[in-house]
């Protein structure tokens, strides 16, 4: 079966962790541990998140201003899809020797007159207090927003329209090469009226990306795993109960409030209505199991 | 014609230039300019150095050690692949858009019981002044050498002995795509007794591992490009003059000093005797006419 499986950046640094490299190489030890069975069974396209990551690159990117200018987030995305991917590449290839596997910077098309780049809705970044969080706002001209009780980095948060390595990752696929790919929803880049790529100021939705691969790919599941077990009904009230199986039309009868788990209800909706594959959101740790329908939320056509 | 290209790091980074992205960006535009004929022609995997990249990343991830302690080298050049492996991607892309591309992230086993590892030799990152490096060899344990008037950082330089990812560069070649891989050399990784691989604190040489990759891939040619126009005799004399052309015997009968030549000669010598093949070293602008034998230095078997 072909599965995209996508993973939430917060798997590899969870909130108020040092980001330090031997910290999320840990945490991808214990992620691989978990997609060891999927990976093994399936033909597996990984992707991934990196908003912590490129927050951490761009806070030292402008640490020494006699070093160098700040880089431009496409650039720093393309940085994380090199270590990130490194590490789940060693991971894996450590953990499923029999298997071949291969990590690919990939960029991904958004649209110039997205709505999107004129309010930006994506947290990047480290926690901050409202202090430091002015104080970024008036040093380095960012948009700062309230997340929770803290103060996060936002930025424009585009819908990707293209993939531009599909045929790369697809001839890796008919080599029998498990791909690591489009980290962070992708390089977010645009097509000039040249026809030209070049990289924006952005952070793609790595669920939403995910699922326009899957989409693409035609893959016939959707795995997208987070770090609570279920998409639940009644969410943060004493009522709340998971979800085990649901269709699309009642998801979306559903009111979720914006945050994490929308992007994801959405993306899989998305690719189940586009294909009619299984996708499912869960837990990382249960990634065989909501491949089985035995956690998590399975989302249905019908 | 299969034809490895490598290219120095510092055609990305001159001495003294600030690292800003932008300046690369550039850079890799000229250099993009100048390797367009080869890579519309023939079957072209691009591999580059990274030193200058990974030195100015060492520094910014040891710069806030509230925020990071500093992230190991195997790790850097992760990013660095990352990073430079999109600029060549997007660049290529936008130059020969009949083409296809695929920027890859690669591993190089070196040996645990490589002597390089109790010799550090391999200068990366910026220069300093001497009272700047004996503070820096002092807080960060840094061993630090002269390079010219200026000192750097110098790191273990071990001999790559295998490609982790050549069966993926191989089936890339096969599906008729551009392959840029193996930057900085590959990120340096060990094998264990167990198998596993492991990252180590070490920088590969990139021209050594070019030759590597060039004979595993039974490739025609390898075009090492640098900033001179070719290897001189007297070299450094007012009597230097170019050599056009010359055998690996007469190559290794001459006494080049330790520093960045010396390496590209190995390299190339390396490479025709074990292949047969036809190396040429060079400036990166005259990279078409290196291949037709017309500018550099074009190294013959005998």
């Amino acid at each position: 079966m072909r599965i995209v499986v996508a993973l939430g950046g917060n798997a590899l640094l969870e909130r108020g962790e040092t980001p330090d490299a031997e910290i999320q190489e840990h945490h991808v030890l214990t992620a691989v541990e978990a997609l060891v069975p999927v990976c093994r069974d399936h033909e597996v396209v990984l992707t991934h998140g990196n908003g912590p990551q490129v927050g951490v690159l761009a806070l030292e990117s402008e640490s020494d201003p006699a070093l160098s200018h700040g880089y431009p987030i496409d650039v720093l995305g393309s940085e994380t899809q090199g270590m990130i991917g490194y590490w789940f590449l060693q991971a894996l290839e450590n953990a499923v020797p029999e298997r071949r596997f291969a990590t690919l910077i990939c960029q991904t098309i958004v649209g110039e007159d997205d709505p999107a780049f004129s309010n930006p809705s994506k947290f990047v970044g480290q926690v901050h207090t409202k202090e430091e969080a002015d104080e970024l706002a008036r040093q380095r001209g960012w948009e700062m927003r309230p997340d929770g009780k803290a103060w996060r980095r936002v930025v424009p948060s585009p819908v990707p329209r293209e993939l531009v390595e599909l045929p790369v990752i697809r001839a890796l696929l008919e080599a029998d090469i498990t791909v690591i790919c489009a980290g962070g929803g992708g390089i977010p880049v645009v097509r000039g009226a040249d026809g030209r790529l070049s990289g924006v100021e952005a952070v793609i939705d790595k669920d939403k990306s995910a699922a326009l691969l899957a989409e693409e790919l035609k893959a016939e599941a959707l795995l997208i795993l987070t770090d609570v077990a279920a998409v639940e009904v009644g969410w943060g009230t004493p009522e709340a109960r998971p979800i085990r199986e649901i269709s699309i039309a009642g998801l979306r009868a559903m009111d979720f409030p914006a945050g994490s788990m929308l992007p994801k209800i959405e993306a899989a909706c998305s690719f189940v209505e586009a294909t009619g594959g299984f996708a499912a959101i869960g837990r990382l740790s249960d990634a065989s199991e909501l491949l089985a329908g035995t956690a998590g939320t399975a989302i249905l056509r019908r």
